[in-house]
């Protein structure tokens, strides 16, 4: 199925999954929808913090079609599930925008690991939560956020155990693909970036790390979605966590060296 | 001072010192000169051990000038200390090979890390060896060099404490450097590569880790030295360690991508 024929299936109702697994070899693109009046800022965020929050594409005001990352996307009906914030709590979670779209909304796509994971697997690297059929685990942590306006807050990210000599290659192989969070932000003990007890995530599932790997840890698209939370803007949209925007562009063309 | 006025200085007897920080911005290379009846063996070894054993330059048998490397080499004068080996023991330190020189002697000029050190610290590395004065810290491990002929035995590695942000960069940097090893071998824990005590190296000088430093593990030139001694051979001779061979490459070209 090509992503054109995939975002078919999702504006028709027919696919109301998380996309994990689905175009494998194209980008998945996190989503933010903020209004005009905090979009500003919240571009100059991402800009400040690209590495957990690369973006792929934004959007005119009101602006609801992406011509950059793929053929014909209707941002209102193409992903397979919103959340919707006001007030910075999550108030509402819906399968279409058509009704509450506002002539004022941005849309930003945010790049995602769902893209590198690819990568890994392909040049041999197993993956425990993939294996385990789990959510890859995903922390707070204390690194800082660089702020801008009101968006702010610290880094989320995801960890993957490995090998040393598997991280070591991962490291190489992330590096080369900064829209996609790049290279990891830490490897190893958990307590130097604020992690409490890395059995328990504060999103996604607790993968088991065995005594010959280290832990290591990429800056995660939740990060944006934790800043628009905490950010308590009247109205605020993002894509439902795992539901994500899949995107015409291949993987392989985000490669930078 | 040129590389070519450093080597000018060592073969005029001037210079009988480790070469570490002289010509910074130039390769150093490793020595190991076998007769020609193991060098088809030893080039293999190298060519299966890239990581420990990247050669740089090879001479036709009885060729002592290494025009690849540095205007008008003469092997036998211009590396400030030499080692002799015989039936696999080191059993005499030399200054000059003229008088001891074999029409059938082939030389290996091997990348060192001396190069990538440089790398580092231009990216605003601190290595604790150097702050300290001290050699780098190296380890026999239980890496198994691929054997080629007599030459086999294990990896023997160099560490550098760092803190995990800073092991990620210094991945990224050396992987663009594979003549001059490449990206380390394994990170962390030293037992999983058979490291007994890391507070008691087996060459050089120990640092100390500090809580928040992970030990980082690069491929060793020493590898090749330790396959040389091991295979026993009539005669072998490698430079003296830490009193390399300056050549005129510089290390920025050496750079893959």
């Amino acid at each position: 199925m090509t992503p054109f024929e995939f975002r078919s299936k999702v504006r028709n109702g027919q696919f109301r999954e998380p996309t994990a697994g689905h175009c494998g070899d194209f980008a998945q693109a996190n989503l933010v929808i903020v209004a005009k009046a905090y979009a500003d800022d919240f571009f100059r965020f991402c800009f400040l913090n690209p590495k957990s929050c690369p973006v792929l594409a934004v959007g005119e005001p009101g602006q609801w079609d992406m011509a950059a990352i793929g053929t014909d996307i209707d941002i209102r009906t193409d992903v397979p599930g919103y959340y919707v914030y006001r007030d910075g709590r999550m108030v509402e979670e819906r399968t279409s925008l058509q009704e509450i779209w506002q002539p004022d909304f941005v849309v930003f796509a945010i790049g995602c690991s769902f893209s590198f994971k690819q990568m890994l697997i392909q040049a041999g690297i197993r993956l425990r939560h993939i294996e385990q059929q789990k959510n890859v685990a995903m922390y707070r942590t204390n690194i800082k956020n660089k702020t801008a306006g009101p968006f702010g807050g610290d880094m989320v990210v995801s960890m993957r155990p490995m090998t040393a000599a598997y991280a070591i290659k991962a490291i190489q192989i992330t590096s080369r693909f900064p829209a996609i969070h790049g290279a990891p932000v830490h490897i190893g003990n958990p307590a130097e970036i604020g992690i409490g007890d890395i059995d328990r995530p504060d999103f996604g599932d607790a993968v088991s790390i065995l005594p010959n790997e280290l832990p290591v840890f990429w800056a995660c698209g939740v990060t944006p979605q934790e800043a628009i939370r905490t950010a308590c803007l009247p109205i605020a949209i993002t894509h439902k966590p795992g539901y994500m925007l899949v995107t015409d562009i291949p993987n392989s063309t985000l490669a930078v060296f």
